[in-house]
């Protein structure tokens, strides 16, 4: 079978091997479709070569079939088509006891820390597999892994429906947000200064704001009846969108900081005590976040055909890395694992 | 009757007048004591002159006893002891419809924006009058309203018996804190460089730590069994505090943002995203966090003695913002407002 190995300095390679087998209470899943995040892209940049040790086969957005079950593996079937929480936790951690193993202490984070699903079968532990419907094609099932991310990242920010939400970044990850907040019942806003990402969105059905053209507080404000809007989301990672993020909120406002900003930003702390604002992280997802992503991805709540940009086969894995690299006119870049594909 | 007017540029003018009357459903409070706050000195350093009209009687933290009921004031006697909730509300903004009217958009900050306590007899609405109990005496009364403060951040926190808790920051405010917080179950934390409000607080019991010789971070890991606190409180107003408020936090850790930071500030965003972190602005108080503040004050929570480090009368109401201002070895001080003190 082939795999994908980084090899660090923006190199893959693709190489054969003899079908893995399962241990116990594990499954080899035949991976159909991989995604590739803005993590992945993270470890072909080399900026995570500390923590990934090459060769490493990565990648964890992805959808497939089961083909072998390890000894002992109850509940699952060959030929069920599966995702993977791709979450190890430790179970004895402060964060674990308390339930939120999401964020362990000791994280194993599968596809980053241990060998990801960039190849034709993928060895994982029952545990972690998610059961997909049988009516839902496996291209737009690899859209379940980024949809639990903004559906746990929705969560966080305790929207109801009829509050006005701003998504700060139009990218996969925040468009993927505003579908699930607009389908809360959410007035959603997105702010995105890509003209393209910006069409993808209004496609959708959603109102954007450039920032470079418009006073994104004059419109929140003029949108809100000058009260502000109840929720933000920073999907930016940028300097601008966290100060953004911070200035539409109105009154007790709730900003979910989603991006990961390396280097400490500069926030308005003022506004926070003045207006009672909330700021919280969000990281990851759980199984209910998962399980409610395969709900919207099924019933087609996410747009899947808008969102897949580009599918390429595995054994051009570059490609998919190069093309996102570019981010012009890319949303969301597929990679084709089956075996036999072109 | 005598009051204390702020002229501008760090001078106050005592002067004399007749009696005011109260209008239609106002009172007249002889007031007994009033405090001396934070806020009260940025305006004797001219830093709020945008917003305070010259002559300005301020003051806002007070104890007296009602001395002329107004027209139509109901449910009040002569003589009886109150304080006063000095926020009033416009009642028809987006946060006073949503139920926080002490955030409301159009607030006016009874002591800045209208006429405060340092005077004799001081004209007030009824509807802002806070009893208090037969028992309680004005000199600890009037540390009830910056209670009040305390009592609203830990609210804010969702503190539970068994956290622990670390207040950075040991002025009044941060040490009401740390007692409220303390009385409320946790395992408190008071991390504070001056030498004197560390041995203030190690006086009432409270565990302090000195950020200028030791590792803040490190001792929270020791006395959490490495897991951070659960709760932290900004209360420094300090670049220094808001990193320590952050990293002493365990996952899903809460900061309650106590401080007033004029100008943004560095905030460690990654590890907001990466433990889940929230943080929530905390501002004023409400109704019910004064009468629960009576209450602490009342039943000798609050250390009042250890509070009050000074009480000068109102003829020499500068003298009580100078030793304010020096800083060194005061905690709360108090102006006498009665007829007749010295």
């Amino acid at each position: 079978m082939l795999s994908a190995a980084y090899m660090g300095q923006r190199t893959f390679t693709i190489g054969g091997s003899d079908e893995p087998e399962p241990g116990p209470g594990q499954v080899a899943v035949s991976v159909a479709y991989t995604g590739v995040c803005g993590t992945d892209l993270h470890i072909y940049h080399g900026d995570m070569d500390a923590r990934v040790t090459v060769p490493a086969v990565i990648g964890h957005e992805m959808s497939g079939r089961i083909v072998v079950l390890g000894d002992g593996v109850e509940g699952w079937s060959v030929g069920d088509p599966v995702t993977v929480l791709p979450v190890l936790s430790c179970g004895h951690c402060a964060a674990c006891l308390a339930g939120h193993q999401h964020v362990c202490s000791n994280l194993v984070f599968v596809g980053i820390d241990a060998p990801g699903s960039l190849q034709q079968t993928w060895i994982v532990p029952a545990q972690l597999l998610v059961r997909l419907p049988a009516g839902l094609a496996l291209m737009p099932a690899a859209l379940v892994e980024p949809t639990a991310v903004a559906v746990h990242d929705v969560r966080r920010s305790g929207l109801v429906a009829g509050e006005t939400a701003v998504v700060v970044g139009g990218g996969p990850v925040g468009t993927l947000i505003a579908c699930v907040a607009g389908n809360a019942g959410a007035d959603v806003l997105l702010v995105e200064p890509d003209a393209f990402r910006r069409s993808v969105a209004e496609g959708l059905g959603l109102r954007t704001i450039d920032p470079s053209t418009e006073d994104v507080t004059a419109v929140v404000a003029d949108a809100t009846s000058g009260a502000g809007a109840q929720v933000a989301f920073e999907v930016s990672g940028a300097a601008g969108g966290v100060a953004t993020a911070v200035d539409v909120l109105g009154v007790r406002g709730r900003l979910v900081m989603v991006a990961i900003h390396p280097k400490p930003r500069e926030v308005n702390l003022h506004r926070f005590f003045w207006r009672e604002l909330t700021m919280v992280g969000a990281r990851l997802y759980d199984r209910s976040d998962f399980e409610m992503a395969v709900d919207l991805v099924a019933t087609g709540v996410i747009p899947v055909d808008t969102l897949i940009s580009r599918v390429v086969p595995l054994s051009e894995v570059a490609a998919a890395f190069d093309a996102l690299e570019s981010g012009s006119g890319v949303m969301k870049v597929l990679v084709d694992c089956q075996a036999g594909s072109a």
